[in-house]
């Protein structure tokens, strides 16, 4: 049996539902009603995202006087997958986990994972949502804040299951390198980054922009945790697709994601900078690498990237892969590299296997050795991120 | 050695450059100027796909006032990868064989392929530049002319080597259904249709409106070749990316129409409809189909697609995978099915292989057995096309 007792679940990717007071309580009184709060509206059908709808009496969250109707996103762990198309829509619709950090401790063991890492859902999973805040002093204290109470609260509430993780303020380069640097200060051993800036307004990998940054987190030995979706674009899908067209498609974000970084200047640069896909599954990987490696070949030459390095030992070096389930990869997972894979459940949305992950992960590895077994459920994922407190 | 000597390589991707005359020579003299037909021009520089130029005294394409300066569609077979970024721009700078089938034949030759199935460059790959003339009954009589073109002309020349393909009349369902019988009648054995139609403006795959068409080819045996791109999309670049970027992306085009079709009505109204995805590579199938049928597991219920049949085995029984190289899909083809795998030598574009594109293969197939060589190389093909004529 692979998965044995004494291997901790470490999972790289969850989502962390924020309460009503995350910013009234930390941010400054002055800016009164523009803080991020939640209000309580009736509504006839809200349709929010991915086709789901919510009615009736809502919580919503408003920002900067726009309303933002998705509280409960995707947060539908536990729930009848029959009723998925409506989304939860007040804080009393979604498991107490989803929101509290000591009741999710609770689904934790009854999940068999011992420690996660948790994204933001209001301030969308690298926190551009505060991108979209014309006052940037607001907005800058809305990232401060939300570090803060991740940081601080959250991952003080179990300091050896909630692993730390901060966003930056984007839209000011000194301000990401401050707030990095005070991130760390806080305990942070990850970046939620967004996996492409250029669709957010932002420069791409393909300029020196964010060299202040990945030098700091190079330096720091901090892994930018790239989530699919953060570039606020998701795959083409025709406006009648039913949702399931889009949800099996998001992991050609991180495909995406994958092409633009090895074959930018990024890596060359900060040749220890380490990526993590979030969400992006694994079993593409080595078709994908080969594609790049094909692809750079013959096109070099002409196009301005690298021509010494083959894109594929630069994922080698500097990238991860994450999955829930994905049998392709891990019956691929020399092709990938066994150090490179790292397991996430995904809590409380609904790719995610609760209560039920180590149970699926088990069976997932019954052929794989147990050092493999090992390495991917635990150790590569305290390795990338230097953190493993329960030793 | 799998790939012997009495096995042809049938090739279900090519490409034909059209010739100035396939238009002025078949369309009525009414439409005067407006008939797509070349013109000489000076210019500066021109920007062309992928960020390739030419410049100098060029040759392009006009229809209906308008000009298209590819007149060299990716016709690189030949060339120094290091020149890449220069666009073919006159029919003097591009070996023969690419827009005449008869000087092609010696190129295949070369090659060691047997047959090709050339879709068309000026009409773009499913003919859908012709739903850019606001002249529709010019755009009609050019899709006839281009099918009169490749079936009569181009296939002629040598009907055991060429397979014969058709485009449609998007715009006009009645037209679509008229022409497919018109190139039936003509000898056409499948047809190049887009792998998403809702970018085009017309109906997607989740309506009942394709259904005359789908249901005449499933009535005919005749499979719809869906190459990459033909969305009139494709994958999301930053407008800074170097080349190698989008084009080492393009098989996500196919990973989406995969997924589109799969929960989609199509194969249950049409359960004889085959659809194979021209260029979009196969390495990537056992992930995504993985991926489909765990989305479709659990949001199957609210989201109005079938629940009854698991989307993995209408691949297995409606879709085929097509590779120029793909070491993964070749290792993983019984996974993906054997056959289900088709073959194709992009000839003359920058992906394919001339004129080593039977070495190629060959060393791709080291390891699997003669039998399952001879399904990909050959008989998968011919079966799909219900086409065989040497035999």
């Amino acid at each position: 049996m692979p998965l044995q007792d004494f291997m901790k679940l470490v999972s790289v990717d969850d989502h962390a539902i924020e309460t009503a007071d995350v910013w009234t309580s930390r941010v400054p009184a002055k800016y009164g009603d523009a803080i991020p709060h939640v209000e309580e509206v009736e509504v006839d059908t809200v349709r929010l995202q991915l086709n789901a709808t919510a009615h009736g009496r809502v919580q919503t969250w408003v920002y900067a006087g726009k309303t933002y109707p998705s509280i409960g996103l995707n947060a539908v762990a536990g729930k009848d997958p029959r009723t998925w198309d409506v989304e939860p829509a007040r804080f009393d619709d979604m498991r107490p986990g989803c929101y509290d950090p000591v009741a999710r401790l609770a689904d934790m063991d009854a999940d068999g994972v011992w420690a996660q890492l948790c994204f933001p859902s209001f301030p969308r999973f690298a926190g551009t949502r505060f991108l979209e805040g014309e006052d940037r002093a607001l907005a800058l204290d809305c990232i401060r804040a939300w570090n803060d109470w991740m940081l601080e609260y959250w991952c003080g509430v179990a300091p050896d299951r909630y692993i730390p993780v901060c966003v930056l303020p984007l839209w000011d380069l000194d301000a990401c390198v401050t707030e990095l640097r005070r991130a760390i200060d806080l305990g942070a051993r990850c970046i939620s980054f967004p996996e492409n800036c250029s669709p957010l307004g932002l420069p791409s990998f393909h300029t020196d922009h964010w060299d202040p940054v990945f030098a700091r987190a190079e330096e720091a030995g901090m892994p930018l945790m790239m989530h699919f979706g953060t570039s606020g674009r998701t795959p083409f899908v025709s406006p009648d697709a039913p949702a399931p067209v889009v949800v099996s498609q998001m992991g050609l974000n991180s495909m995406s994601a994958t092409a633009d970084l090895l074959l930018s200047p990024t890596f060359h640069k900060f040749p220890r900078l380490q990526v993590a896909l979030a969400e992006g599954g694994t079993g593409w990987i080595p078709y994908l690498l080969e594609r790049i490696d094909s692809v750079w070949e013959r096109h070099r030459w002409y196009s301005g990237v690298d021509v010494e390095t083959r894109p594929s030992t630069l994922f080698a070096r500097n990238m991860w892969g994450c999955f829930i389930t994905d049998q392709a990869g891990i019956d691929l997972r020399h092709r990938i590299g066994v150090d490179r894979l790292l397991y996430e459940s995904d809590y409380p949305h609904s790719d995610s296997l609760w209560p039920h992950s180590r149970k699926h992960l088990a069976e997932a590895l019954t052929d794989v050795p147990d050092d493999e077994a090992h390495r991917i459920a635990e150790l590569n994922a305290c390795e990338l991120l230097r953190w493993r407190p329960w030793v």
